[in-house]
């Protein structure tokens, strides 16, 4: 028997079923007419939401990282939640601008921008998160040529990453932005090419769980953005610091103390050094403010037993959930959150393995959880799906198609 | 420095580009609209098979397994030079249909299928590979209530598995198929039902490189179909012996001897058992037949140094490629295959790291190859990129978009 992930709060039930929004699971699949469906709650984003403001100083503002999930109802619920998104390709742009997002509140990150998508970003008047000198002489260019003043910030490469985040983003040679030496160069001639100066962009790290990893690190952006503001000359407009907060995945994954970290980014603010006095600053999360609210919903086709195991065969699959089939950046495979909605106040009477439809070994949704008995036609949750699900798992694959999304 | 996988035969150049079907890199993408592009060629698919056809007894049927590459151009090339095709959903039986190949030579294996899908496969009049006795009596069932013979097979879970291979897909509890000794059963059941009773089907792995484990499972395949039709009494029909035949993605790998699995198989072939004297016999290979005939195109966005260390910067990413970004069920990172292919022929002279276009760490393309210098607008080559390509990465992960495709 294997553990599995800590089911997130706020998911009830009704009649013995996983229920959101009041509704049961079963009555989720009848409204958005089948399986396998991604569920996403309004009423989860928005106490999120409100946990967080309150949590964090009143100064902070907090983007939306829209690539942690594009669907077009949460970006539309999101753009009047939040103070702005931060998009990574021009496809985003038109995802953020459709959902309402005005331009002035968007910022744009990517290592690979291309020109046209330099053009479209600068001509919508978003902001550009310049990765490389080139690519701010290449935004510069396009400025110059459809005469406006384009709206650069840099993207800072730091020297120090996030202790302990999934993902590490700073720290050594990266793809991403200017190793921290070489901005203050690139700023003062984008400064004086008569470019609007956004600020800085320094972003170190993702899915971090432990609350002092993010206040050190925290410490450590207001430190070198203070330090390249000296060196830039003038005032820093704004400073994007980043995200990095996780949420809990895995057995004895524990939730992140926002308020710890609220706390003590408030004493920094309070203590400012001169230059950044007057600064905006921002961080960007994506799945701290979807992840937890979502769930994935696949039924049960079959049960099988094979050598002594039993099996339960979803129509749902590693084709919506890469990661939590174990295989987008994993090295060891561990079971994410998982319930039968049809029966989710039952107590485990069996171990079972729950795989999608793929004819691959590789598509895993459960090893040996212990569950309540499930049979064909039940419904399978699978919880924390509300970030890097849908858009972030290879949909075409065996043709099995896209899965149905609802917020709710 | 890190060594990087052996570029497939029958690639060569023009005018230093690296060039597939007379055609330079350059031209292939002015003839296709942009980057990011797979291009696979008819040549290369075409000599594979005709090299395949002479080293396979000719009692062996090959079939296609379209999971690998489902591009509507490479079905209905395929269509005409194999013998059948596998497919694994109602959404693959649609492609198989519309690219002309004919029901009787599709069948339908996957753990996973729906109702809705087995009425469309049994009323299009394709074989469906039974995955346990509940689908062979949904199928069954489809079959009484539409009036006609359902056409069945069984999927058989072998106790041995297929040595040193990707990705196993025998030996010990499985979701596919039924476990070795309680197909007589259902084998019987079928057959007395009335259904078209069409044999058994054991697939024991994928992508394996040694021609003697190849040989030494099909021989435990053919003496476990023998032993399995003594039980159930009646000749085999039809027998799908799996594939399995693997190709060289890394640095080292070797590419299969296939003369001599042909060989050992027609030796088998000389002295079947009376039950077998009669079985149609064939291999599915997805993989094999496609997966080196293709080749990733990208461009190059940006090059910059960080810490030291060149990274070139490109339009493409794991969103086309995931498998090659390391990220697809890989536990260590190797490189695929890779050249700068608008220098083709020219010397390396420095090491780089090549990255695809997403905000992510995750998206790499090559890391520490020792290269020629390229630039912003030169064109990346990655190979082995014909199989489990665009439909098996997450195409619309930050929103970039599919990429497209040509076949030369």
């Amino acid at each position: 028997m294997k553990p599995f992930g800590p089911i997130p709060s706020g998911f009830d039930s009704i009649d013995g079923q996983l229920s959101i929004g009041g509704m049961t699971a079963e009555a989720l699949v009848d409204q958005a007419g089948d399986t396998p469906l991604f569920v996403y709650s309004k009423e989860l984003i928005g106490s999120r939401m409100a946990d967080l403001r309150r949590a964090m100083p009143e100064r902070l503002s907090i983007h939306y990282a829209i690539k942690a999930n594009p669907y077009s109802d949460i970006l539309q619920l999101m753009s009047g939640l939040v103070d702005g998104f931060d998009i990574a390709s021009a496809g985003e742009l038109d995802l953020a601008l459709a959902a309402g997002q005005s331009p002035e509140r968007i910022s744009f990150a990517g290592p690979g921008k291309r020109d046209r998508e330099l053009r479209a970003a600068l001509l919508a008047g978003v902001t550009i998160n310049c990765e490389s000198e080139n690519e701010a002489h290449r935004a510069l260019a396009i400025g110059h040529v459809e005469n406006i003043a384009p709206k650069l910030a840099i993207r800072v490469n730091p020297d120090f990453e996030l202790r302990g985040s999934g993902m590490k983003m700073g720290g050594g040679a990266k793809p991403f932005g200017l190793d921290a030496h070489r901005v203050p160069q690139l700023a003062r001639e984008v400064i004086a090419s008569g470019a609007v100066w956004q600020g800085l962009h320094i972003f170190t790290g993702s899915q971090a769980l432990d609350a002092d990893a993010i206040i050190e690190t925290q410490g450590n952006v207001l430190a070198l953005a203070a330090q390249l503001t000296d060196d830039i000359g003038v005032p820093l407009p704004h400073l994007n610091m980043g995200g990095g907060f996780g949420i809990p995945y895995f057995h004895s994954d524990k939730s992140l103390d926002i308020s710890r970290i609220g706390a003590a980014l408030q004493g920094r603010f309070n203590t400012l050094p001169d230059g950044l006095l007057s600064t905006k600053f921002a961080i960007e999360l994506g799945r701290y403010l979807v992840g937890e609210t979502g769930v994935y919903l696949t039924r049960i086709v079959d049960r099988k037993e094979s050598h002594g195991v039993t099996y339960l065969i979803t129509d749902g699959g590693l084709h919506h959930q890469l990661a939590a089939s174990g295989n987008f950046g994993t090295v060891v495979r561990r079971n994410y959150p998982v319930a039968i909605a049809t029966h989710f106040v039952a107590e485990p009477t069996e171990v079972v393995n729950i795989v999608g439809c793929l004819c691959t070994p590789l598509d895993r949704l459960a090893d040996q959880v212990s569950m309540p008995h499930a049979d064909i036609g039940d419904l399978v949750a699978v919880f924390c799906a509300g970030a890097y699900g849908a858009t972030a798992s290879p949909e075409a694959f065996l043709g099995h198609g896209p899965a149905r999304e609802i917020l709710i």
